[in-house]
């Protein structure tokens, strides 16, 4: 009922200094977000990792990054995997002298696809794994990686799923708490991605989202989303019914027009398509592979198709 | 994707009779609706049954009465459940030269326990099993129930959880499709009532909803509706969070001063209680049966405490 303390209940004010040399390396997938009409609320993990290295070193902060987006992206402090371990070991009262960070970017950039949660919830893991390593206090439960990348993201769906893997319900309280489930996806169900080459910004299509909005539409999406869990959890041939959203993806189809029509030609051949977070990519849930004619569908849209298996949560790989 | 046919498909223009002395008799369970945040989606039903016979006869249609309202309610064709066999006959493509229904009323009528819901639900399944009697056509499926009856209520969720029990996910589609499905409750869930003494209109609160919303009381109903589903199925400690609701119940308290105050005195205390439907009456989910400090406390706001089990569809019984 309350939000997750932004301090934790009983970390000493004074911090402890992590030994020099320990290391840590974590996966973490890819998430897909306002699933439908789940807006800040349905997230899925999609199969496509990025590694994360961490190592304690005696000063400073250097991040080396390969992959995706690794000419864009800072290489000191100010990197975002790199605040998240910062943040992950203030949390616990924790700090490191220096860090030494390798990032091996798989998840496309700027896509919708979750690469900054990604990034925030690998870094709050790996900081959580070293506490472990140092074996003084313990390290970050799945609640606490939920609340701190919330406060990162500013919304909790696609942070969740990279948290606890699987198809998410999130919600957040008006006290600044951050709060998602997992629930079990029925075994038929599997998603397809639909990735451009352009990029995208949530600030800035989130900025066309309207004030108030018809109440008929309100409840409209209030009834798909239950219908959505219902669907992702039992009965997926309803995916389609289960992915109608009247709150934010037709008031973001001007800026991404490409995304639009996409998604609409594909919910015309009768698959459950969605923009995929704030786009550009875009979704299908279904129970079968996609083909060749939906693979050329998306060709004609700039889109490249690429079927991915359900995400699992992150993970500590050493 | 599309509505159920308002005539079912095949069912012949001319009209086959029933023959006289077919007699059936079906039990039919009240319902709450609009539950939490599930507005016009989430409905529950409830282990209190009226019970209907109906017998068809030479001519004319004769209702007899008895138990709640029965001093309220016509006694002819007029008759709400008279109104639902005659319908549900005319969908299969038959009639009756004549019809005698008795109706013995348990659930409380105008007090937001879906008394006409159970009503038309329990006609239509009167009208079905007289059909299968016959012999000739078969009777209503339950997808053409849930249609039916929420052509006649306007909305799906009481009539749903009449005709499938337990708690259902309900949609609608702009087309005129009315469309239901049963999730499964956790085995520790249970429901209370709280009935009070005044009656409510449902036409007349619905008028007190305005016809926009601030999105982000959208955006948080549909998170808590996607919860509701999580809470009722899988997480029942989460039912508190998951019967949070910004879009009906707040517009609606000065209407029913009473209800509010109880509705609010119940959270404080703890306990996931929700208006029923439009009101008056109030239901409180969750796992523990309320006690005697509960029962006071509704007995000051003019409310009787009623633990009740979660309903079954409607059945039957001859």
């Amino acid at each position: 009922m309350s939000a997750s303390p932004a301090v934790r209940v009983g970390a000493p004010d004074a911090d402890l200094r992590l030994a020099t040399g320990l290391r840590t390396a974590v996966r973490v997938p890819a998430s897909s977000a306002n699933l439908g009409p789940g807006f800040d609320c349905l997230g899925l993990a999609l199969g496509v990792y990025d590694e994360i290295t961490v190592e304690t070193t005696a000063a400073d902060i250097v991040v080396e990054v390969s992959g995706a987006a690794a000419d864009e992206v800072p290489r000191d402090g100010s990197h975002l995997v790199a605040r998240a371990v910062v943040r992950g070991l203030e949390f616990a009262g924790m700090s490191a002298t220096g860090l030494r960070l390798n990032c091996v970017n798989v998840i496309p950039h700027s896509r919708g696809l979750g690469s900054s949660a990604a990034a925030v919830v690998g870094g709050l893991a790996a900081a959580s794994a070293l506490i472990e390593a140092d074996g003084r206090r313990p390290g970050l439960t799945e609640d606490e990686l939920v609340q701190l990348s919330g406060e990162f993201e500013g919304h909790p769906d696609n942070a969740a799923a990279s948290v606890l893997g699987g198809a998410v319900v999130t919600w957040m309280t008006e006290d600044g708490g951050y709060f998602a489930r997992r629930v079990s996806t029925h075994p038929a169900v599997v998603a397809t991605a639909f990735v451009p080459e352009i990029q995208s910004s949530t600030s800035v299509t989130r900025g066309l989202l309207p004030d108030a909005v018809p109440r008929g539409d309100a409840v409209f999406n209030v009834s798909r989303a239950a219908l959505a869990v219902v669907a992702l959890t039992a009965e997926p041939d309803l995916l389609y019914a289960a992915t109608e959203d009247r709150l934010h993806q037709d008031y973001r189809g001007p800026a991404l027009p490409e995304t639009h029509a996409l998604v609409t030609a594909l919910r015309d051949r009768g698959h459950a398509a969605t923009v995929s977070g704030a786009g550009p990519a875009v979704l299908v849930l279904g129970t079968a592979e996609l083909g060749e004619a939906d693979a050329a569908l998306a060709a004609e849209h700039g889109f490249v198709m690429t079927g991915l298996p359900i995400g699992e949560g992150v993970s500590t790989l050493s």
